[in-house]
């Protein structure tokens, strides 16, 4: 279990490089000719978000190179033969994809709202926003390419992040596919986490591990501490729509029920016999009460659902810190362990 | 000027290879799970198209090894120095990528008719679509990683990959721009015809010389051949659409100035005065007469405009298949600048 210091360290780490993060994110992807593509481009990105991908990318670095904790310049970045990256670049590709999979997602799932403001698609139109996801698809690879040191490290970086994009989409499909679908297993539901969430998060850990050139067992470990940690973020996630009052969630508690969104804990639950199709009578968000809340977590958690995606998430999250065992032990190396705790027990 | 039998010559050259390609199209994006995305990745790709861009890319190798056009294994192509690279996988990579641009841009375009079948949103559905171009995209960066050799040149052939990919973004929110625009200038437009249609072209040809690790200025002399050819074929594909009878075009002749579309054409016309927007007075190619479409042709042969656009053409793919002098005097060099020529002069 993480405390309440494990948190603020997180927080503390992402703050320390969010500016320099963001710099990078500007002078990468200019606001360039033709201008109104690159404004729409850029947008989501000048919203916000936490930088928490690129922020795995950084430290992660820092815990392969053994170096403390910010105290090395991500442009020159140290490589296990001597050699220098630009491992900035690489932490701002990773943004770059997961904005563009946000403004595409916005697009099939028509979401009027990110961060905070209108939808790409919503500011702008569906055109727009379709080209501005394919500038950053693109952008990312091109700004990939150039982090410096041994081609074959830099090459197999690529590969990786064009692998992730491919299962990106993948898991995108299966989303969208699994809407339709009545007789969903849990392990479908874990590959589509797996495919649409996770793979990200390993990229991010993975991507410095092959940069720096480490063993091919070093970037597979690395790999599974994102996937697993990636896992366990939105098993948690369905979690806190559940169990986070609504003021503290931003939005209604429980919204995924009303909106018949399958997620472990309701698979689960149907494995248990629990007639999950009728926990909610109402239609909409809208129209849900609390107390109709309230019951429908309470047959949940009688069936045991919540205790078991809690800790199936906390399982995952332990797997993945495991993981790191083939870093030196290092401060960084603890970071990345307190990220992982911190992204299931994050105060929403 | 080109004679029959450079088309001829041409299209035999495309033929011989057209089954290889679309068995690797086939070995590298197989259908796999989840079936539907791939089912609707593939589609397009298998509803036809003459793969004109791997033929270039299959061909430009050819013609830098210095071996005889169709003798030689590209999946193991000999690299300049000795080595050897899947160039079919390159080839495959170029078709992919033209594939992603064609079915997000029917989407923007809301075309419903794409190589004689419903375009892939309309097939599927606009989600499905997105996702199946987002796929596509990936997937080429997938297959452009591995294609052997050099992980240097392989990097270069990524980097080009991508820089092209965002440039063919770039062209098409100019070519959306445009349609707003009353005041464009001839060099905007070659500028998005360079970006939205030539770059492609100028990759195709460009990879291979990557890959077989090329000098640089061979590199850049390949591109813009690439570059020339391309634009010379979007400015005769203008001038095709006023001259060819309908019958022959497959779709009304003259339909771009119907559809108020800038071309070349219309932009000198304007510059010499005519009055483009009062050429055509029905609004859709329904209630177009073969007369009005007469009347137009003769004002803009009048203004010189159609002889400007075609000898604009001409000029540029000259200018394209002098690049070629860099190559070595051979069969393959030959059938590029054939394939220069074809691209002004195809029967349509």
């Amino acid at each position: 279990m993480t405390t309440d210091s494990t948190e603020s360290r997180v927080l503390a780490a992402i703050d320390e490089r969010r500016s320099r993060i963001n710099d990078a994110l500007d002078e990468e992807l200019p606001l360039q000719h033709p201008e109104r593509l690159y404004e729409a481009s850029r947008y989501l990105l000048q919203a916000g978000g936490k930088r928490l991908r690129p922020t795995v990318t950084l430290v992660a670095g820092e815990a392969l190179a053994d170096v403390a904790p910010d105290s090395t310049d991500y442009r020159s970045f140290p490589t296990l033969n001597g050699a220098e990256v630009d491992l900035m670049r690489a932490a701002v590709a990773l943004e770059v994809i997961q904005s563009f999979t946000l403004i595409h997602d916005d697009i099939m799932d028509d979401d009027d709202l990110r961060r905070g403001v209108p939808s790409v698609h919503n500011e702008y139109d569906t055109s727009t926003a379709i080209l501005a996801g394919d500038t950053l698809y693109s952008s990312a690879f091109e700004i990939m390419a150039d982090t410096g040191g041994e081609p074959a490290n830099a090459l197999a970086a690529m590969r990786l992040l064009s692998s992730t994009c491919t299962k990106i989409c993948e898991g995108q499909a299966l989303d969208i596919a699994f809407e339709s679908r009545s007789d969903l297993l849990p392990d479908e539901y874990l590959e589509m986490v797996e495919l649409k969430t996770a793979v990200l998060y390993g990229a991010s850990a993975a991507v410095p591990a092959e940069l720096l050139g480490a063993d091919e067992a070093v970037v597979e470990a690395m790999y599974q501490y994102g996937i697993e940690s990636g896992q366990a973020f939105q098993i948690q996630d369905d979690v806190l729509d559940l169990t986070v009052p609504s003021e503290t969630l931003g939005k209604q508690r429980g919204s995924d029920l009303v909106e018949d969104k399958e997620t472990l804990i309701t698979l689960h639950a149907r494995q248990q016999g629990v007639d999950v199709d009728g926990l909610i009578e109402a239609k909409s968000v809208d129209e849900v009460t609390e107390a109709e809340i309230d019951d429908a977590v309470a047959a949940l958690e009688d069936a045991g659902s919540i205790d078991y995606a809690r800790e199936k998430a906390e399982a995952l999250a332990q797997q993945g810190k495991d993981r790191l065992d083939v870093l030196p032990d290092n401060e960084a190396r603890d970071l990345l362990k307190a990220i992982a705790d911190y992204l299931i027990d994050r105060g929403y």
